[in-house]
């Protein structure tokens, strides 16, 4: 029997464009001789729709694309997920296509309800098996979680007999460490049901969460097989036979080549995030402040990379707290990429509303409401070159400073896609270094990546006036944020407490500027979004008790 | 029996000042002689605590604030909402204290996970009742969502006898038809159980949600006997009875005045939503821009009503564009307030920028871009001077705006907390009209009524060049928002085709804004922020297929 796994960029509520995407791959699919073509979870509609589907109309109409798609499907077998609405609900379903015809329904049983994930909010969950006969084989559909889980699967599927192929269609965003945990979940299924798996991933950027494909066929030893590629679409083809007691899986192609480390993972996934936002919102360009420093200049590369540099708008804005070596740096820093450079001095605009606020007697050009006034100047004008071109503004910040705050709402915040938001300061100097070593030259100067951290805000300003050095910030925003760890856990590993509560206080008092921040590319398990909901208003915090 | 309802409000982390308010109930409690006393859902650690109860040592410093709560109530039955741990995850529970011992535990049954609520990302479902004898009289204690189910309920107390009274301890947020609701659902269950019922609800603003308490006690006959106050802490105090086969009750107290209306309703939630957002963050005093138009003279109106017309400073900002009409009603509004008031023209800072921009040889004083730099401007002066001064700046966009994003992102939109988000600009004038009703004279001057809405950020704008009128423009976002019908529907209501079609469009285009927007007081079923989750990219549209 011969699976394809049709691994493709969906878009969210383009149904249309979703099933020509498909009916295509199936097309190429069948002239490659498949017997069954797999397509990701929710492929019909995108995922996630959230909300959308508490619209009646959009899941008529998403079971009127998966009719469309079934009619031109008019050989062999095809499982593709959509919504489906039961009589007490919707269901994350699984349609089987055989020759045109919609043969079976499976419904998801395990709705993840954690992390980003809301299924609970909107989906009943299924408790049916659906084994299809393809080839010979004896095929289970299941969708994403249910993989997971598998004492659940085992009970599902209790009573069906022998299974040859788990079919699992996914839509699993990426972080890093989520491959791992994958071919362990593959592995183990492998392993408890003796058959082969075929793991069909999405790609694509959909707001803050990016696909990254990557599907997988595993043989029933568990044994990877063939893997499909990253950031990508592909159509992963191979051969699947029983072969003694066990299921064995041939590629008909050669293997897809693989991110090297975690740190080319990181950058394909901000490249394709970045590159989805803005086209599947309508944006060709991309506009950004460029100050010399390494944000911008990692940001700057990731757009370049994502839109072609002819499409990234740099602009330097400079004040007189900048020295003439960020000045340089920047226009270095657009030139190596072949980004076109703008440059809107501030001091004349800083000048007049330093004036204009004088009617407050309190106002002072000392202090922070006066740095914050100049990057709320550098944002403006950024909204305003935006507003009359039509580019899509990024910002700039890190998740060390988009934790503790360390950012001005309204100024170096404002935008529509934050590009490294989720990267940790620590990751962006490695992005720096894979960014010229992946170029093979010095694309951001190694005087930007030297450079001690400063905003120029003030004079001889550095970021470590306000913060600790980046290794220790990081190290804390990691143990409070993604793992959850107390102040006396922190503690206890080694860490300052002093800067320890520090930190906490000043993480847990920025939530209001992480609200109204613009969505950015998540790569960790737990990034600011929809995967950490804590209130604004809240008066907990954790000290160390002494 | 004599049972008293705890009604209070309680901030989300506060765990020492929350226990501290429960003490001090407690004590009027036995002072009243009270058997039993019930405090609202999770009164220990505020509702909702979101991920917070993701943090280990924040869930343990709810336990210990528990037992000190218990230890302190060493007399009678205390009833009280609290998180636990348990050994399969975590609860949201109801501990029953007598005699300073916590001698029960129930865990809610019913998680909500619609809406604004996600308690399955949180908590575990309970499956056992706990009746508790109380003067003679047999209690079930049950958790807010427990109540709205009556047969589930029903399955629940199979086999526990005979209850005189079903105790509930909510955390119900207020929205416009949710206290008639409420009414229902406990008249309801009072027949289904031939018991009486005592409802204890939250009062206080958190974030986007504001509770209304209005605590409930019902006879067995399903008559509402007593109702605690709406919008403030109140202790409701009432003898419960046998009477023959059903359950009497009789109020101590005469009963609490009540809003008139809904008018009267939404705006004691929005001066309790804006009142509690400020303090409960450490802002005594808030900023906004006042324009002489209505929205941003009912923000200031409640504002002073919410923080005392002292700590409201309205800013005006005039530019060439504003009406001599507009800026006199602005000083009016003020004065009639009695909040001072700052003039800070944007012209000077408005040439400059332009100067500035020129930079780029598309940019020009026409269009859109420069509209949006003038309320960007002004959007800037406000934070410049709550940086400087430790005010919270509070926005005046009403939700006619916000859905169809008439307004600027970092603009109008810049700011911590917006009072009117979630009120339709029909509901805006009903409110201008309540306020200078409810003051006895003319607060909000009869021009800024009756004027035609306006920008003014270009000679002779007005709303209606870009919208509907609000009459219609409410009339979609009503059925499109917040009941989530088609263009199709819509149309079918008698509503016109165009115009659907355009608005649908405007609100789907500008979710991006929405979700950098500042929260604001929930008033509707359906509001903006956790109630409404949609993608920002997104390209599904409803239409009236032609």
């Amino acid at each position: 029997m011969r699976i394809a796994l049709g691994q493709f960029n969906a878009t969210v509520g383009d149904l249309a464009g979703n099933v020509a995407k498909m009916k295509k791959i199936w097309s190429d699919a069948m002239a490659a001789g498949a017997d069954l073509v797999a397509f990701p979870e929710m492929a019909i509609c995108g995922y996630p729709p959230e909300d959308l589907v508490y619209k009646r109309q959009f899941v008529r109409d998403n079971r009127m694309a998966l009719e469309e798609l079934a009619a031109a499907c008019d050989r062999q077998t095809v499982v593709v997920g959509f919504v489906e609405q039961g009589e007490h609900g919707l269901y994350n379903a699984a349609a089987v296509i055989r020759k045109g015809r919609i043969v079976h329904t499976y419904h998801k049983c395990n709705l993840p309800n954690y992390s980003v994930f809301d299924e609970q909010r909107y989906f009943q969950s299924g408790d049916r098996p659906v084994v299809v006969d393809v080839g010979g084989l004896r095929v289970a559909v299941t969708i994403c979680e249910d993989l997971w889980h598998t004492q659940r699967l085992t009970d599902l599927l209790m009573g069906v007999g022998r299974i040859h192929l788990l079919l699992n269609i996914s839509a699993s965003p990426f972080d890093v460490g989520k491959l791992s945990l994958r071919g362990e979940v593959i592995t183990k299924c492998a392993g408890a049901f003796g058959c082969a798996v075929a793991y069909c991933n999405l790609i694509g950027g959909q707001d803050e969460l990016v696909f990254d494909g990557r599907s997988i066929l595993a043989d029933s030893a568990g044994h990877i097989a063939a893997k499909a590629r990253a950031f990508d679409e592909d159509l992963l083809v191979a051969d699947v036979r029983e072969d003694g007691g066990g299921v064995k899986v041939l590629p008909t192609q050669p293997p897809a080549a693989q991110p090297a480390d975690t740190v080319e993972e990181i950058y394909q996934a901000l490249v394709l995030g970045t590159r989805d936002y803005a086209l599947k919102n309508g944006f060709k360009q991309a506009i950004l402040g460029i100050s010399g420093g390494i944000d911008s200049a990692v940001t700057a590369a990731i757009a370049a990379a994502a839109l072609g540099p002819q499409n990234v708008q740099c602009v330097t804005m400079p004040s007189r707290f900048n020295s003439p070596e960020t000045i340089v740096d920047s226009q270095l820093v657009a030139d190596n990429l072949g980004c076109p450079l703008l440059a809107v001095p501030i001091e004349p605009i800083l000048a007049q509303f330093h004036a204009s606020l004088k009617a407050d007697p309190l106002w002072t050009d000392e202090g922070i409401a006066y740095e914050n006034l100049q990057a709320r100047i550098r944002g403006m004008i950024l909204m305003s070159l935006s507003n009359q071109g039509g580019s899509l503004v990024l910002t700039t910040g890190n998740k060390s400073e988009v934790s503790v705050g360390y950012s001005t709402l309204y100024g170096d915040s404002a935008g529509g896609f934050g590009v490294i938001k989720d990267v940790l300061k620590t990751m962006v100097y490695q992005l720096a270094e894979y960014i010229n070593r992946h170029s093979g030259r010095e694309v951001i100067p190694a005087a930007t990546i030297r450079r001690i951290p400063s905003a120029e805000l003030r004079p001889n300003q550095k970021d470590t006036d306000s913060l600790p050095d980046y290794d220790l910030l990081d190290r804390i925003i990691t143990g409070y944020v993604e793992e959850d760890k107390s102040a006396r856990e922190l503690v206890d590993s080694g860490l300052p407490v002093e800067t320890v509560e520090r930190v906490i206080r000043m993480i847990d008092r920025n939530e209001y500027k992480r609200r109204q921040s613009a969505p950015g590319v998540r790569i960790t398990p737990k990034a600011f979004g929809k995967d950490r909901r804590l209130p604004i208003t809240n008066h907990y915090t954790t000290t160390v008790k002494r």
